[in-house]
């Protein structure tokens, strides 16, 4: 069988998230397979690099999926971009490695997400951007910030799930900066738990506001949920790249 | 009385255009005379700069109204912000003189026209752009561009409305340059025809296609309709500026 990747980007406004769900039509994974099982006339199951949650987005999602039609990759981009909504894109679609999974061979991921920190209109950003009105200020959150790099339990940064998995993750990068209205934040890592990066910016947000100190961030580890910040609105996140 | 000055942005794609219309109740006007009516407690009517099309957005317009409140502007300002949905945005409320006129004391306006000159995914942009996937010839547009200077009778460039009024207008200036993967287009004038942005950009668009040339523009003044090029989707145009 052939293994294609997938090269995605959508807005996730109007959809239940990445996941397929049984008797859910709006997911991004069940449109895209129900696209591509329609296209190549054979039932089609894909893999994403991981999960993306109700109303996030993703810039650079990747997928992968096996089929036995030897529809050429081109063709298969063409009829995609032709029959998928507005609201989901295809970067691109070729042939990979027998071996390529696109959530198991992931080796880092980028999120970035975006508060307009302005009490002025955003009319044009608003499906993609979470409004903090208040100023925020930006060097307590990068100490802070700081804080959260390296390898930690970010048990804490987890909404809650009763499993007893693993939720020691490692942090590479956060980037913090202004851009006109907005604070642009992009976290780096090996794999986030669910909910992390939102958590984690209601944590920096609570910094930014002085409701928490930059120096109280170590103390959250291996804690518990409570003792973390608040969860942001999922429409300021976006997958923005996942290396390999 | 007093005689308030509103600017103004907004999404249109979801309204018919910016002016009222009798049972209609989804117009951008109608929008706003609803909730400022009920803010102040009295009937209130506003004078747009210009009307903009169905699906067009403006990222800069301004209005005034007359009412008897004595309601803070600043006030006015927060409870515009609170009420409205989020697809219109309030930049500032204002107390203006009492012979500010919105429309009748315009003496610029500049529209944006944004086209999506890749095949490419643009799922973040879409409801802002047109999507024209084949390389369009910038030069040949500026050229073009060049021949719409002046003042003109721009009958050809209206949609035909089967009045008399005149059809003469003063442009001042276009402005074409690439931005990524978009070809973004100001136009600033002394004010435009029904239609006239977009059938402009639709003219320049067949330029920069080669399948009219650039030097073929100054015999378009005074001409019919058909004569000029196709109208253009107003979800690429935005109402970016008016001057007093």
């Amino acid at each position: 069988m052939r293994n294609l990747r997938l090269d995605i980007c959508y807005d996730g406004t109007r959809y239940r998230g990445w996941q397929r769900l049984t008797g859910v039509e709006n997911t991004i994974q069940g449109k895209l397979e129900q696209t591509l099982s329609t296209i190549l006339g054979e039932p089609v199951e894909i893999s994403g690099s991981g999960r993306t949650d109700a109303g996030a987005h993703a810039a650079h999602q990747v997928a992968n999926f096996h089929c036995h039609s030897q529809m050429p990759a081109e063709q298969i981009l063409l009829e995609l971009r032709r029959y998928l909504p507005e609201d989901i894109g295809i970067h691109s679609c070729r042939e990979a490695g027998e071996r390529f999974h696109a959530r198991l061979n992931a080796q880092t991921k980028t999120y970035r997400y975006r508060i307009w920190n302005s009490d002025r209109p955003c009319v044009f950003q608003r499906r993609f951007v979470t409004v903090v009105p208040e100023r925020l200020d930006m060097e307590q959150m990068k100490k802070a910030a700081s804080h959260l790099l390296g390898e930690h339990d970010f048990s804490a940064f987890c909404a809650a799930k009763g499993k007893k998995k693993s939720t020691v993750r490692r942090v590479d990068a956060i980037e913090i900066r202004r851009e006109g209205e907005e604070l642009v934040m992009d976290f780096t890592g090996n794999g986030f738990l669910y909910n992390m990066v939102r958590i984690m910016v209601g944590t920096l947000v609570e910094v930014g506001l002085h409701q928490r100190s930059a120096d109280s961030i170590p103390q959250l580890f291996g804690g518990q949920r409570a003792s973390a910040g608040m969860l942001m609105s999922a429409r300021g996140l976006c997958l923005m790249e996942v290396t390999y």
